[in-house]
């Protein structure tokens, strides 16, 4: 009988070790604000780099023919440490499957899988180059919060510029869809525009200013239109330029009347006054921690 | 006489029932904010986005010689229900003459047209790419609102901004035919500037920062010329861009205010007093909390 | 002695005669707020334009071996008229010398220069093009102010910007000079870096992201070094925008409130009203054409 | 005795007269107020200007056969120049250390070594194109003060949106290391894409608008990944943009306000009211209009 309690004693002692080394490894693994957690996000990275780098070499036909099936090795090795750490990170975690379904879970997975698909697919060992997405969690090693309202400021403004963007780029479509259009009947197959597809991608080579030359107008008429399209793409970066300085400031200002709650004065109403008054700016009360009131939002 | 009557009712019910027909039809065809309105819409732009496809295909040699009949079927075919979808529109509109002449009215019919100048004029059918135009409605069916609102705000800064656009490109076109020429002189037929015309196109290559390659200059001289019109392009760019920037946040402010409450004097009905304002700046009377009435959102 | 009377008389007359004929022409000339003016720089910018035109065709091989001699003949004739024009315009206008010595009037000269010259100087005919500076006119006949306006507020903008467009300029060209050295060395004669100037040549391409691809990086140190001035340019097109947009707000904001002469209510010091205010938006007084009090320049 | 006193006397005049002319050398050299200090600086840059265009001729192969000898006397002599203003520099400066390791201190060093070096590394000769970083002392010359305002802002404005700018460029790196990835597979080496890091090296000259054309994809599917992320970095070059646009106006907004008056309380020193303020935000005093103190402009 005493056997038993001692065993179910072991084992629930062993199962709280368990639950705690759990608890120690999930702080190591997803968060870096202990140095342990920290040490790992950064040995983490500089795997991750090397890794890439390692698929990078792999991919130049000198380095390849002298140490490929060196960087092989290497490649399965990092591919092992990274399948552990995915295991890590689903076992250690409360919730595994909102993990695996979240955006850094997916990554995860997806930069694990390349090298076990080359086994089948041959040259499918690149997309490990996937990887560098991982690289994103470099901010969360550098000052987080600076990066993190940088980022913030960003995101709004794309997203309030969307649909303004979005016109944009209808508009574009179209124009260089019909500019494609008549550029293959102007200047024909004999000058490169082999066909629509093929004129609607130098039409967009074109308008985007990046100009190869890999395929360009000959006949004069050819020569306007495109002259006409490189004026028009000059002048209209100007557009989604307008629209996301325009977004960019509102989202900065949102952001800063957020951060900033209002100070109010309880004796003449004033509620102008900046964030590190004591005093009324309007009529000298002073101002008390009471004094201030929290914005509502939008 | 019975008969007559009969007659009668009946040709009188069934112009009822066109009359009806055609105005369910017209919500069917114009508005896009019934269950199939918005289904007749979706499948218009399908049907476009694949009979421009179809085009696009077509030019291509490869596809054309194994399935170019094939492609030419569907062409017609297409051609047909958007013929039939024109008359249909045309009858069923109270305005036919007002519709015709409407931009959307002459893009349909354009978008129309090609197929049949194609048994007259051979190469016409890629005229049919025009179609994509069209496909502007797209943003009837999505959340209309704010796409208008968007699609405002741009055009609104455009028109704002046309004439110091039109200054600005005066401006540069006479930079650029002094260039051309200029290079013309310098580098010659033999470095590829073979007119002075070509020169000036290579100047908008140069200034607009394309840069294709296919025409460069060779003799030190024209280099240096090439140089300063490049950082030229390069730092003017900021011009449209400034322009842009500051007309949309003008619109954009424009609409805002045009979009919060409206202050309302009940004396004399003057609508445009600042927020502030305590009088009517027209007569004078006081303005009470009640004069503001908020306007309607969206 | 009545015919020496009548001499005197006549000559006079005649005088006055010529007086008042270079008085209307130099409205028409000068002025284009008449209609007989307006008609005037109408047909001188055709003429121009005409005359470009010309000069353009005669540089095409095809062009000039065909109808060459024809267009020699009419650039002798435009020539004519402009001497012509430009001698009146001497002759009629009250300063000469301040005329002469002016940006347009030095221009009406140049561009008259070239076809006397192209007897000495084969080739600088091709100069003639100078005359499209004298399209610049254009602005006159259009609806002057608002295009004024336009061009004021650009030039006050870029005015303002300039010496922060000097120091940007002036780091571009530390950047450039030092890479262009610096690639010379990397990539050597043999992959197209000939010289330094031509690296700078190269450097200025890339990094005001024209890219010609005459010139273009085949090592892979010289790949990374080209990657980095690229993006470099890439983003610090930012700047020069940022300058102008920031100059160009402040320049629109200076003219308007240059041209809303500020309204002052005498009866409360308000001035903050706008400029179709009748009653004050504080006190409610009656607004007097008296209250409005030009504001002082900056 | 009165010999050594003589003698001593003599050396103690000496050393005297040599601090006067330590002293007069160092405003000679080091400042630029003085005329003759004026006159230094402006022989100094034009040295190095002279000195710069040495190299680049010296880099032709045409001019270097031609001259060569006569341009390393040159290259030698300067470099002798160079070097004595170096050493007279360190001597007349009060510390010597702090200049040496000051950021022109290590310029000037860099600008006189390569010529040294040159003697037992052949090429290294062209480093000395590293002079041109001297010319940024060219805004000593110039009016001084509104230079520095001007690239003040400039800095300030790069210093504050230096966080957005890194986000920004780790999303481009990322966008462009799996573009590169993709591409190669997709293009492969036939194409051009030899390697992974070349492929990179592509997708940079793209997304960034420079379009050399020396690689260009050839597959369709590569031409459509080209044109999207060409759209995307013709779109996305508005981010920075509108990052430094929105951080230079707050810079300029920043010195303004600095520039401006202050308004300063007499009962406890506070200065950072801002200027609608009628009582002090730290001690609640009343501010007086004497309270304001007008900052001394620049």
């Amino acid at each position: 009988m005493k056997i038993i309690t001692r065993i179910r004693h072991y084992l629930h002692e062993n199962r709280i070790n368990i639950f705690r080394q759990r608890l120690k490894l999930r702080r190591v693994i997803f968060e870096s604000d202990t140095p342990s957690g920290r040490r790992f996000d950064i040995i983490l990275l500089i795997t991750i780099l090397f890794s890439v780098l390692v698929v990078m070499l792999d991919s130049i036909p000198a380095v390849k023919a002298s140490i490929g099936d060196f960087l092989k090795v290497i490649e399965w090795v990092v591919t092992g440490l990274f399948t552990l750490e995915y295991l890590l990170r689903v076992w250690t975690i409360g919730r595994p499957i909102k993990y695996m379904t979240s955006f850094y879970g997916i990554i995860d997975l997806v930069a694990v899988l390349p090298t076990y698909l080359s086994l089948l697919l041959a040259g499918s060992e690149y997309l490990i180059i996937i990887r560098v997405i991982r690289m994103l969690r470099i901010f969360r090693i550098l000052k987080l919060g600076r990066f993190m309202a940088a980022s913030n400021v960003l995101v709004i403004a794309m997203k309030e510029s969307r649909h303004k963007i979005i016109v944009f780029l209808e508009v574009i479509l179209t124009i260089v869809v019909i500019v494609g259009a008549f550029m293959y009947l102007i200047e024909g197959p004999e000058n490169g525009f082999t066909s629509i597809p093929v004129s609607i991608y130098w039409a967009i080579v074109t308008i985007t200013t990046v100009g190869y030359g890999d395929i360009s107008p000959a006949t004069p008429l050819g020569q306007i239109i495109a002259s006409v399209i490189m004026i028009l793409g000059y002048a209209i970066i100007a557009v989604p330029t307008g629209i996301i300085t325009m977004e960019m400031s509102k989202a900065q200002q949102l952001q800063k009347t957020h951060n900033a709650s209002q100070i109010f004065c309880w004796s003449c109403g004033e509620t102008d006054h900046d964030p590190g008054a004591s005093y009324c700016r309007k009529c000298g009360a002073k101002l008390s921690k009471k004094s201030v009131r929290p914005r509502k939002k939008k």
